[in-house]
């Protein structure tokens, strides 16, 4: 198995981009990708698109062969990936095998979604898909109420409160603000996140994550090809990726994601190192209690300890444990099928020194945590210089 | 790179299902898969779903922890593929690469679709968003349109007849009668043939493939550890996977794909074989064009005698190179997420003599050629004993 590395990174601002396409999006952060590290797109062996529902936000299927051609690269295999939330991890997951496995020699990955080109009732409509439809979204519950379901019940197993909440809302802003590239660039205080319009008890306007167009781009090579491209390679230390049952009903516990622990268990494993060798983490916020138990069942915190941990700035740009410094998806934007990919190019960027006013001091060993449903599916990376 | 081999193989039957669901189908597949070689659900490394528009034809999205759980795999890495009608042939091109690669010793893919869901002209509107909506769909442009464009300028240029297009009709409706698995077991003549329903003129109802639900499951082993699971292994011999442009007013010459020639070009040469190396054929003929095209894009007719030689019986089940003996998307039925699969199960069974009526008496080394909307995407595989 080779080691492989991240040679380049593209990524167009998140936003809400009605006008645009799920190609010319794509197109823009695969190319700044390539263009970036001077790669001809002649030299890419093979695409892996994540998108979620790029046919029911747009109409438009068969998406990789449109975006490839859009970015210039001549006939090779192209293939969508789709793993809900996580599908552009997904498709960073394989293509890392392809390349770890010696098949091909330059991969590259772009993840995508443009939500807003539907209301807002049809995207959530849309994205409860990848609930069990005949069980959970018969019921009517959508994603808010499913995350609300598990809030409540890491609430009352746990002792997370609403202030615990709060904070990781407060602090993913703080962070996004510093972002050029996140699409709310708005500080908020903690009692406008604990006054926050209700969506579904116990989580408020400020709980959610955000409806948002936008992609990002990864190139991928073996390390020991990578100075050909970049004298700045980030190194891909460990991978895990993992499945679960997609209805929360059908799980034993829903304050905690099988799913996470399996595939953070692999990414560790593969990497050599555990939770106190990593420096920052990039996690899947896409509502605050996601971020809570993302950080105890990456073996952060113990269970029950995040929350606390997160109001007292623990997780802070400045604290122990920086999480989401990009301001994650409740600040920077969850473009779905652009997140799982988002997150690594944070945390290349972040290991580079490239972060601007957000750049982390002590960055020598990043994580990325990108969850699909309501904990089916996930994906865990560990980089390094 | 690892040898690898296929060492089981599951198949539903191919039919009008509404009743039923991906995960049914899809679990169907899987297990049986499983069951035929022994090997526990716990054994399995990964799992790869070709779907094309599952959550269009079902509302279901996120399919692929979703028909795993059901299989009764464990947590392992499940994404879904889409390639359009060449999802499933995507979906085993990388299950094939982690297997090759050293990555993971036991990879399942299951190819579905449930299309009997929608009314035909809803069904005909989700497959149509294979092709670019933008321009041809906004035209008006579904497939049976796209396609009797291509049909067109093959007469136009290469002689091409109606009679041609008429044979091949002919042929594998009388090659899926033998097929209990088909969704047609219908023979018809050449006059039937020729005197059809006009769908989009030239081509008439016996020229179009099914609507049709069904799934298709294939194990894959490294080679060097086959023997623990079977005793009839049937081996890789190459695979190729390539991408062209969407839109046909993109592409010089509609009269070929090239996404077709550079993935058979890949499999040939890591095969180390040639057009006549091949004894035997599934191609995808979701047009009765379409096959006569794929005849000559994989090199077995000179351009403009594939329909001569079709008409002359070469391509029959007795002829001199069998191509569709399951029947083809034609007669078996074209469930396009299960199709790429489905193809490689019938070349894996033919290869150990197990295809019963339809049995091929010379079968040492078989191709798949898997199509993603009108030439966009493409799989090749070639195996042998």
């Amino acid at each position: 198995m080779r080691e492989v590395a991240v040679i380049s990174t593209g990524l167009t601002a998140f936003g809400a981009f009605p006008e645009r396409s799920i190609r010319d999006l794509g197109a823009e952060a695969g190319r700044e990708c390539l263009d970036a590290c001077d790669a001809p797109p002649e030299a890419v062996d093979g695409f892996y698109l994540g998108c979620f529902a790029g046919p029911a936000f747009t109409g438009q299927n068969h998406l990789a062969p449109w975006v490839a051609a859009a970015i210039g690269l001549n006939g090779v295999p192209a293939t969508r990936f789709e793993a809900a939330c996580a599908s552009s991890g997904a498709a960073f997951a394989h293509a890392w095998a392809a390349v770890a496995g010696g098949l091909q020699d330059l991969a590259l990955v772009v993840g995508v979604e443009q939500m807003t080109t539907q209301t807002t009732a049809r995207t959530t409509e849309i994205l409860a898909s990848a609930g069990e439809v005949d069980s959970e979204v018969a019921a009517g519950a959508n994603f808010p109420a499913l995350f609300a379901l598990i809030a409540r019940r890491h609430m009352h197993e746990l002792g997370t409160t609403r202030e615990h909440l709060a904070a990781v809302a407060v602090k993913n802003h703080a962070n996004g603000a510093l972002n050029p590239k996140a699409h709310l660039r708005k500080p908020i205080t903690l009692e406008k996140a604990l006054a926050g319009r209700p969506v579904c008890d116990p989580l408020t306007l400020y709980d959610c994550s955000l409806i948002s167009d936008g992609a990002a781009a990864l190139l991928l090579a073996p390390v020991e090809q990578a100075a050909r491209w970049t004298d700045r390679p980030v190194r891909v230390l460990g991978v895990g990726q993992a499945s679960d049952r997609l209805a929360l009903a059908d799980k034993a516990d829903i304050t905690t994601f099988p799913a996470v622990r399996r595939a953070a268990q692999k990414a560790y494993a593969m990497a050599g190192v555990g939770p106190r060798d990593i420096d920052f983490a990039e996690v899947h916020d896409c509502f605050t209690i996601a971020e809570l138990i993302a950080l105890e069942d990456l073996g952060f915190f113990q269970r029950g300890q995040a929350g606390p941990a997160s109001l007292a700035g623990k997780t802070a740009l400045t604290g122990e444990l920086p999480i989401n410094p990009s301001g994650g998806l409740k600040s920077k934007g969850h473009p779905v099928g652009a997140t799982g990919a988002a997150q690594i190019v944070e945390v290349v960027r972040q290991l580079r020194g490239a972060c601007g006013q957000r750049q982390l001091e002590e960055a020598s060993i990043g994580l990325t945590q990108n969850l699909g449903g309501s904990g089916a599916s996930a994906v865990v990376g560990v980089f390094g210089k």
